[in-house]
């Protein structure tokens, strides 16, 4: 059935997330503060900051106001910056009528609370506003999406028909959604691997090879499990599409920013050269320290992560580093075993 | 403490093995049915064939009779192909003396019976001749190991004492062992992720892009489970090193012989040509053949499975294929879930 959408955030992922919605029939609005990109979208259809050589559907409005942008839609998709989630959410408080489904698909923790997106919804938006919140999350490239290519992803809410509303909103030929009910292991997830990224890249920058590449991906993906479930996730999320899906996304890709930065601290870099030379924000450099933090509080062991912080906040010899994790006691592979 | 080893089967993984076992100090034996490659280990210290470029240590020692291989050893490492395992364990049993660990490092299911190399080595040596057996298996190019380059793997056996015997065996600072219990988990991961290489193989043929690759691998590795659970195996053996580990290696380098053969059937070639053009037996076909069977004898739902299958051994347009396998229903992402 059409519905009617409201995505705020008219970055490559929120025009490609709009770009779907409008070819499966639903009535797309999008929102952001960019008035010269809002005007671009509704008089040539294009996007090309973003999304170059795209042309997005016609029946894609842009809007400058917040409010007009929401206005009797079924549901709300935040494809804003981890940062802006709880102003944008605070926003859309003031200005809600009837109680729309809540979907985002940003990736981060809130700095300072380390609190999940949805955590961060939940608290602005009033539960008698909306409807339930869902996440979505997967291994994708916007720019794979905008020109059809094969991608799949995770719809993720606690109550399994609000995950179905969102998997029917997107599915069709080139975009397949699975549902998952657990939240707090796709959102963390979906954070927590850029850490990741940044060892993957960093091991390709000193040289080495296969090996300690997927070495670094497997046990780089034990401990965030861990963290994960200390925070309350199912482990076994993070064999799916969110979790080892992302992951092979993010450190088998060269476009990755996590994975250059670790590349050129692999290279014998210093962090101040690497962010310099990088010109963008590099979130897993954040979320490495936010993660050390949980891990400290909720004691999980991360030895990955924690040489990856020693590197990027205590100036650790990178070289040093690397052989040193290989260093420790023999463990055991699997923490979470049933049997 | 210093061990007494036998090695069988003096390929490049076996011969990589050999190596870090005698830098660990430990005392090697090889064995393999080819004498000209013995008298060249004991010789020139080299194993050119297999490992170009690389001198074995001298210590190591080759014997052309299996007998004269394995008198009065600590344990025994299988590195034979697995269509000789049997055979070979036959031979073993009649000139076994003492109880060694039976250690293996193989990877498939035995034709016609499916069986896993474990369950054929429990079928020919009787437990009154041998310890426990142990499983070796992970992200590994042997051409990596010989160089001193990261590398991490498995030990997995039932018993926490044997693996850790394994562990302790082959630990040092460029190669890591992780212990684990599920034998099962283990050994059906190796065998089956070649067929998800060719179909991430075949994907990147097609000219697909990353998205696709990681949905492959990330839905291959959910179905390759569903198969292992149904056969006794704990979901979260699969998120290891034996599982996405050895699949990452193995669907993200050009050098794999079952991604190649994925490819060119993406390119558009038929199976005959792709074997002919291959020139060497490529695993994963048969084993996509044995994992139908025993798909369809456990009634486990395997879509990425009987596509490869329907491409491979029924001819279908493999094109038509990736596309109808996007069309089917919304699924659930994670049916192991504990929650």
């Amino acid at each position: 059935m059409k519905q009617k959408i409201a995505v705020l955030g008219p970055g490559s992922w929120g025009t490609a997330l709009a770009q779907v919605l409008a070819e499966n029939g639903h009535d797309v609005s999008m929102w952001g503060h960019n008035p010269a990109q809002i005007d671009e979208i509704n008089t040539y259809h294009t996007n090309r900051h973003y999304l170059p050589n795209i042309k997005i559907p016609e029946s894609i409005v842009g809007y400058k106001e917040l409010k007009a942008a929401i206005a009797g839609v079924d549901a709300i998709l935040f494809v804003v910056p981890t940062k802006a989630i709880r102003s944008v959410a605070q926003e859309v408080t003031k200005h809600i009528a009837g109680n729309p489904y809540i979907i985002h698909a940003s990736k981060g923790l809130e700095q300072g609370t380390h609190k999940r997106i949805s955590e961060v919804l939940t608290e602005e938006i009033p539960e008698d506003k909306r409807k339930e919140i869902v996440v979505l999350s997967g291994p994708s490239h916007a720019e794979e999406v905008a020109v059809h290519d094969i991608t799949t992803i995770t719809a993720a809410s606690e109550v399994e028909e609000a995950a179905k509303y969102v998997q029917d909103l997107f599915m069709n030929d080139y975009f397949r959604i699975y549902t998952n009910h657990d939240v707090i292991g796709v959102e963390t997830g979906a954070a927590l691997k850029n850490i990741i990224a940044i060892g993957a890249g960093a091991i390709a920058g000193l040289g080495f090879g296969d090996d300690a590449k997927a070495a670094i991906m497997t046990r780089g993906l034990a401990e965030i499990s861990r963290l994960g479930v200390a925070m309350g996730a199912d482990p076994l999320t993070f064999i799916g599409l969110s979790g080892v899906g992302d992951l092979i996304v993010t450190c088998t890709s060269v476009h990755s920013r996590n994975w250059r930065a670790g590349n050129l601290l692999g290279k014998g870099k210093n962090l101040d050269e690497v962010l310099d030379n990088m010109g963008m924000i590099v979130e897993g450099v954040a979320t490495t320290k936010a993660a050390m933090e949980l891990a400290e509080s909720l004691n999980v062991d991360m030895p990955i992560t924690a040489t990856i912080y020693s590197v990027l906040y205590e100036g650790k010899d990178i070289q040093q580093a690397a052989r040193d994790i290989m260093l420790r006691d023999g463990k055991v592979e699997n923490e979470f075993s049933q049997k």
